[in-house]
This record gives C-alpha cells, sequence and structure tokens, in this order.
C-alpha cells in the first residue's frame, strides 16, 4: 500500500518536473536523463514510474484537457446566466494558467509533438470545448446578455488573451493573481456584455 | 532605368511568394530553391535579387515592424482622444493583418530565425512599440478615458487578440473583413472604457 502511494508522488513528480523542463528548453529538448537528473534518481528507474516521454506528454496533456472539459461540464449545467457562466470559464483559465503555469503552458506549446493518435484525440477534445465555449456565447448573444458580435469573433478574442497570459505575467511586473484575475474579466466581460 | 524598376519588382515577388512559403512551412522548411521554383526563376538567378534567405526574412520583418512604428508616431501626435488613438491601433493591426496576411505571420512567428543582430533590433522595434502602445493607454487611465486597470492586462488582452487573428480567422467562417474590424474594435473597446 505504501509502495503503491510512494510510486504515485513520484510519477507526480516526475511529470511535475517534466512539465517545468519541457517549457524551459522544449519537448524535444529535453531527454529522459534530463529529467531523471532533475528528479534525482536513475535514468533507468525512471522506466518503474513512466514508460516514455511521450507518454509524460500525454499525460501533461490530457489531464489538463480534462481539467477544462470538466468544468465546462459543471458550468453548463450550473443554473447561473451566461454572463456568471462565461465569466466562470474566464475565471477558470485564469486560474489554471496561474496556479500550474508550466503543465498549461506545455499544453497550449508542445501538443504539436504528440504522437498521431493521440494528437487527433487532442485535437478533438480541445475543438468540442471551443465549440462549447462558443455555444454559451451564442445563447448569451440570443437571450440579449452579450452584444451582436460574430461568435467566432467574441471567442477567440477571449481565447487569445487567456492563452497569451503564460507569455507575458511574470512577477516583476507586479500583478498579483487576484488583480490579474479581477482585470482581465472586467475587460472581456464589458467587452461582450450587451 | 527600366530595367532597375524590373528588378525592383522581380524583389517584391520574391518577398511575396517568400512570406507563402514560410508561412506554409515554416522558415527553416523552406529552401531557395522551393522559393525560386515557386517565383519561376533559376535558383541561381534569385542572387540577382537577395542575397540569402536571412536577408529575405530580414526584410519581411522589419517592413512589417516599421510599418507598425511609422502608424503609432503619426497617431501619438495627432489631435484625438485616447479612445481614438488606441481605437485606431486596432484598426491598424486589424487591417495589416487582413491585408498583408502572410508577411504579418511571417513577422509574428519567424522572427525567432533572424540572426543575432536582426533579432535584437527586431525586438527592440517590437519592446519600443509596446511601450508606447502601452503609454497611450495609460494616459487614458488617467484621463478617466479607460477603465483603472493594469495597462499591461489591458496592453496584452489587446494584443494578444489581435495577433492571434491570423490563427482562426479564415474564409470558411463568412466574417468579412469589415465585420472583423467592427467586431473586435467593439469587444476590445467597451472591454477597457470606462
Amino acid at each position: 500500500m505504501n509502495t503503491r502511494k510512494n510510486a504515485v508522488s513520484k510519477k507526480e513528480i516526475i511529470l511535475q518536473e517534466a512539465a517545468r523542463l519541457f517549457k524551459d528548453r522544449g519537448f524535444g529538448g529535453t531527454s529522459m536523463r534530463d529529467l531523471a537528473e532533475r528528479v534525482g534518481i536513475e535514468a533507468a528507474s525512471m522506466y518503474n514510474h513512466i514508460r516514455s516521454k511521450d507518454e509524460i506528454l500525454e499525460e501533461i496533456c490530457f489531464r489538463i484537457a480534462r481539467e477544462y472539459v470538466a468544468h465546462i461540464s459543471e458550468i453548463e449545467h450550473a443554473d447561473m446566466s451566461y454572463r456568471e457562466k462565461v465569466q466562470a470559464l474566464i475565471g477558470l483559465h485564469v486560474k489554471m494558467i496561474t496556479e500550474d503555469p508550466h503543465a498549461v503552458s506545455v499544453t497550449n506549446n508542445d501538443w504539436k509533438s504528440l504522437n498521431a493518435a493521440a494528437m487527433a484525440s487532442f485535437k478533438e477534445i480541445r475543438k468540442d470545448y471551443e465549440k462549447r465555449f462558443a455555444a454559451l456565447i451564442q445563447k448569451g448573444i440570443e437571450q440579449g446578455e452579450f452584444r451582436a458580435v460574430h461568435v467566432s469573433v467574441a471567442l477567440f478574442t477571449i481565447l487569445s488573451s487567456l492563452r497569451w497570459i503564460e507569455l507575458w505575467y511574470k512577477p516583476e511586473r507586479e500583478i498579483t493573481k487576484e488583480e490579474l484575475q479581477k482585470d482581465i474579466t472586467a475587460i472581456l466581460m464589458n467587452g461582450i456584455n450587451a
């Protein structure tokens, strides 16, 4: 039991350190040896926890993707206005990016290095998520909650602002997570509100 | 005289076709031979018009960068409110991306392939442009034209939405350039307006 638990947490550490390394050096620029060194175990014993670098990337990307999907499913069924739903999704993105920046960044950028089957599946999940996000905006427009714009323009304006946070949001800007959340929510929600 | 004019327009064609190829295959994935074939001239005679692939990339990136800088200089000195100034910059970005999509895309993505000196100079121009854009937002906040948010959040929300247009704006979405311009301006300006 203890050994099993230990194995799980070692795997967690491997995934966390892998996300850091992939973010800093890119997926292609990171070797299993680099990763073993960072985690502080023998390269050979890495394979007790994880089969391959590909598997690590899959675990990172699909874990993040599943988290977004779980939240949008919850939000879709919640008893809230469309404004509240879209605001909750914006909040989710900011939270994920500020709390798990390496894994989110790897998911945003290195999914292109997934193997063909995994990439197809990942793209499908992402497309489905975008469609469901768009549907919430569309319904909000129909209900008169949001201004009458092309839904794609609203969707991608929101998503691109959120995805880019990882590229500019740095400690030296002296903006707390809460301030970031507050300001970006104000700009995006006022942007689309009718 | 005529020969000189001919040489200039052939160079123009080379730059345009290069931007297309770099966008489709990446800078690294495009050879001078590919480019000569696309332009319809002998690979050897390419060098009558252009010295190297590096020079082509520099011409593309700095031409686009200079265009943004020329416009922001004009806008800074214009007799307009800060709202009008920021709106004019948003309009400029949408216009550049919809009218010259390949060159803008290459500038956004392949500047990382510039040689070290050119890259340093390009990054300086880009940083200067961002600072000047931020200053217009900051002054607009101080004047009470824009809501009181961290200027970086406003700046990067705007810039990321605009830079990402190239990735999602496709003919099959059936949104005209004018509609894109109108919708994205409405969302971003209402987003930041006080």
